[in-house]
């Protein structure tokens, strides 16, 4: 793993890792972390549901898994802070981690619905927004305080959301939220609350700092020093984007064609429908094949034979959903201070050594 | 109104026409049609409803307006082709229209829903498209054939997809469809099929030639000459995308402080939430302002205050959605053999003539 920070830990895989398994291992999958990771007794723990509901209700681990259908949905969940390298190479962000390609992976999730649970205590009509607390305190928040986010009432109720307590197969273990966490398909990895373990049904947004203070994105001049909660916009479904995983960037590959590969993932309500690859700076594209997608709440991997030339050369690829929007081009358009939602063109650059075929003046394509 | 062709008729309002209204007055409403347009008797006009269902049905336009509960949503209709003209400008397109900015409008439609009709008929459980079949006959498709095209059953019984038989409050004209048309909001306008007499639940896609031949965005590289039906990208939900209609391009302008309005629209489930305009070629942008959106199913009106230098100047303008996804900034990115879906970043170009306040060095910003 490529460890951003200790304590709290924060860690991504290469890209080789990544690129081996659709459904990825646990002990590959990213960790993000504001606070210290929490060690919960499982026995004592307790999900409350509260706030505009008929009956604010309060359950065990075994009540959970015994009084809920279990059901699972393989999802990915990705940082917005995913591939902020790029932003950073265009122009520094102070204070924030340089996430490469890798704060993003897919897992098989079990769990209950959150929909049956907050039907089990009846919601009231006026609820816009669902907000999770979690133990975790967050020292970088203004002020210091666990982490919480909310979504709105339509996707809290949405079939693919669960409270999570099994993460491909196994119990889910304490990096990634035990005794249970939330799982938003479709939705930044921030609103997949780690550790939850207080529900509410309000009328409002979360105030919790991560909601209102951090994961929104500021227009690129924004003065940081004069910005107040609530300013910019809040993230919730995932931006188009794609990356390219295999061959790594600063790869030695033999020139002619070359096998490149990677993900794309379009969020909540969209999907991947095509990725092309270019190694001419975009005068000519080659479009890749796509893999199955498990289920709609993943990224799809693609895969592409492309001809690389002799010497230094940069392989960028785009990805278009399914309403034929496509990614934006330039790190410089997407930058903003906080640089979250790095969706712009990804490359990687590779050094293409001559080949025997090469030495004969013909590098097949 | 810009009338592109008179049989078909293919027309739409000139910038200034369209700025004027948040919903667009039926007389100003693009035009877009690929055959003669039907005069139905609506005494003996009879919608069909059959396929995969329990019963199907039959519906003279009162019975339709009697048995269900009439609804009203204000929508927004854009079609593919909209802002063509700037796709050609790149690369031509022969025998496509060059679309403005003004194929897409906005109306307040009545009708029933299409979930409650198809609910009375009693939905097969293997329906996963719903397809509808008009009387106009197209001589461009091949082979010749009637308008069709098919949504997915979800949307098919999203509440807010009606048989609409009013449009601003009046019974449906003619031009729009009468007596009955389908609209689909937050999708392209193909698929809100006017003058719609038969709909089949189905478990295939409609099979009609605005399903699979057209309305599909295929590479750029593609040689159209060897297409098949079902080549590309179907379109359905709308690409985010805006355009600037104050002012129009090439109008004069006095240097210094200047009013910039647009319209910007993102699709099925997504809201716009920023728009930004440049007078310097990207080097800063401005943050319009946001009107409210009537509903979620419309466009939204914006406008801002940009300082315009004397001389030739570009005007640009770029939405981002409520992923924090923004529009493509080139049309050679989006380019494609049809012409569909530009939603590259949108310019006009004005001359700016200086003014007294500048003839004294200096234009207020």
């Amino acid at each position: 793993m490529i460890v951003h920070e200790q304590e709290p830990y924060n860690a991504e895989p290469p890209r080789a890792a990544l690129a081996e398994h659709l459904i990825t291992p646990v002990d590959v999958f990213y960790g993000r972390n504001h606070g210290t990771m929490p060690e919960i007794d499982p026995q004592a723990w307790r999900l409350r549901i509260g706030g505009l509901v008929e009956h604010a209700l309060e359950f065990s681990l075994p009540e959970l898994q015994q009084q809920f259908t279990p059901v699972e949905v393989t999802a990915t969940l990705q940082c917005a802070g995913n591939r902020r390298a790029g932003l950073m190479a265009f122009r520094d962000i102070p204070g924030q981690h340089p996430w490469g390609a890798g704060a993003t992976s897919t897992a098989r999730w079990r769990g209950a619905r959150l929909s049956d649970v907050l039907a089990a205590c009846g919601l009231g009509r006026q609820v816009t927004d669902v907000a999770f607390d979690a133990p975790d305190v967050a020292p970088e928040a203004d002020p210091p305080q666990p982490f919480g986010a909310s979504i709105s009432v339509d996707k809290a109720t949405a079939p693919e959301v669960l409270l999570a307590w099994e993460m491909n197969g196994e119990p889910l273990p304490t990096a990634h939220g035990a005794p249970v966490r939330v799982v938003v398909p479709g939705y930044i990895g921030a609103r997949s609350v780690k550790w939850v373990g207080r529900i509410a049904a309000q009328d409002h947004p979360s105030e919790n700092f991560f909601q209102q203070g951090a994961y929104r994105v500021l227009p690129a001049d924004t003065d940081t020093a004069r910005t107040h909660p609530g300013d910019g916009v809040a993230l919730g479904p995932v931006a188009l984007n794609s990356e390219i995983l295999t061959p790594d960037d600063g790869d030695e590959v033999p020139a002619g064609p070359t096998h490149v590969a990677g993900y794309a993932f379009a969020g909540d309500d969209r999907t991947v429908v095509r990725v092309d690859v270019t190694t001419d700076g975009g005068a000519t594209w080659v479009q890749a094949d796509l893999d199955a997608q498990p289920t709609p709440w993943t990224w799809r991997f693609w895969r592409a034979r492309v001809y690389v030339p002799p010497g230094r050369v940069e392989i960028t690829a785009r990805a278009w959903d399914s309403t034929a929007a496509v990614q934006p081009e330039h790190p410089a358009t997407v930058w903003n201070p906080k640089g979250y939602i790095n969706n712009s063109w990804p490359s990687v650059t590779v050094t293409a050594t001559p080949t025997a075929a090469g030495a004969h003046g013909s590098y097949p394509r």
